[in-house]
């Protein structure tokens, strides 16, 4: 389908399905976290999935090419990268799978059923409050930092939406962990599986992927550290394998 | 010092400072978890330290080869397990750093004055309860399984006797981290530090080690993954490090 594309706008491939999106390298493009986070996230046969924070849209339409009888809505709150997101997945020819939805997080029970959902799926704002912020307003700081939404909003609407049994995935920075697992359990939460992933083999980690089932038992499963990079300008192969890039040889 | 080594006990080098430990393979033998902690824990000079559930001693005389100046107390509740850790003390000429004492972890307020440690260290039990064992009183089995104390048992006590912004270390399995965590923010442990212990880079880890800091800070530093093997039957160059041995070549 033709959808108008904006001057300062570009196509990138995606590597699943023939997929495309619109990106606006002024706002806020994706980045691994979302790529990793949509391979993480399994969903079962005919899932109904809710991405939060969803920006231009790219984990829904990377986990729609993986996961072709699931539905899911996808909620942001700044005009522009919603609509964005609604011409990409018009691009796609997604409409039928993907309806993208303009709303605040925070309130996220006002756009969704209770206790409905199978899975919903975040890549958050990582930084706390607006500290070094020269222009708090610009869709990059929102993106960026918790100035609309904080972890715990995003958590405690999930839990609410989600059915008993229902995953939240997320993605974000280890050094938030603690908060994320203790306020995980505040809302009834349980943390199931975590990665862990390391740029290199020798380098702290700068993200963890998280699976929290609404309701589960408490046993944790954390996973092989996911490695991202062999050597400068080589990923591993299980990263040009989540890319669906052909390794270079 | 010459002590009396029983007839069922083996000596074991410890590959620091010339030190050797007393062994018994028919009741429990360290493992490379209490070797790892005893380098993972790092205190300043002149340090107060406490080791809970401290079996046979290794981790006070680990930690006493690379801090000359601490002082340790070890804490151990079976009583052929102290005897052994205290000849392995004298073994090795340690009576005046490390006093090993009979009692137990539940009741550690009993033994040392609260607020005036800075390190606790301790190997605990991993299991939960004594699902699947045949002899519940065995040494083994109170080494491995939560049966004379809980991990709730040890965090609450070794906060209560750390001074503001002592330090905690703690081994353990990584299926019980959402509960190690939740236990530490209850007790006002704040985790700072926590590396998780791959066998091989792309399995699961199997081991987590964390420092968390009584009074500390909100933030988490997840460290680079500690690898254990670079192929079967050959360690990473890192744990040779830690054992203090050669590399093969």
């Amino acid at each position: 389908m033709n959808v108008e594309i904006k001057a300062q706008e570009r196509i990138d491939e995606l590597g699943r399905n023939g997929y495309r999106i619109l990106q606006d390298p002024d706002r806020f493009c994706f980045g691994m976290d979302a790529v990793l986070l949509s391979d993480f996230a399994k969903v079962k046969r005919g899932a109904k999935v809710i991405d939060f924070c969803t920006g231009t849209g790219i984990i829904p339409i990377l986990m729609e090419a993986r996961n072709e009888t699931a539905s899911f809505e996808a909620l942001e709150i700044q005009e522009e990268s919603a609509d964005m997101a609604e011409r990409s997945v018009a691009m796609n020819g997604l409409q039928n799978k993907i309806k993208v939805i303009i709303g605040d997080v925070t309130k996220a029970r006002d756009y969704f059923s209770c206790d409905s959902y199978d899975a919903i799926t975040c890549n958050p704002p990582y930084m706390v409050g607006q500290h070094g912020l020269v222009n708090p307003t610009s869709p990059k700081a929102i993106a960026r930092h918790e100035l609309l939404c904080t972890l715990e909003d995003i958590l405690r609407e999930g839990a609410k939406l989600l059915k008993q049994g229902g995953s939240f995935y997320l993605v974000h920075r280890p050094f938030r962990l603690t908060e994320i697992i203790t306020l995980c359990i505040k809302y009834k939460l349980e943390p199931k599986r975590m990665r862990m992933v390391y740029p290199y083999t020798n380098k702290e980690p700068n993200m963890v992927l998280l699976q929290a089932i609404k309701g589960g038992k408490p046993r944790l499963t954390v996973e092989s550290p996911l490695i991202v990079y062999e050597k400068p300008g080589t990923y591993t192969k299980e990263i040009y394998d989540i890319y669906g890039m052909e390794q270079e040889k």
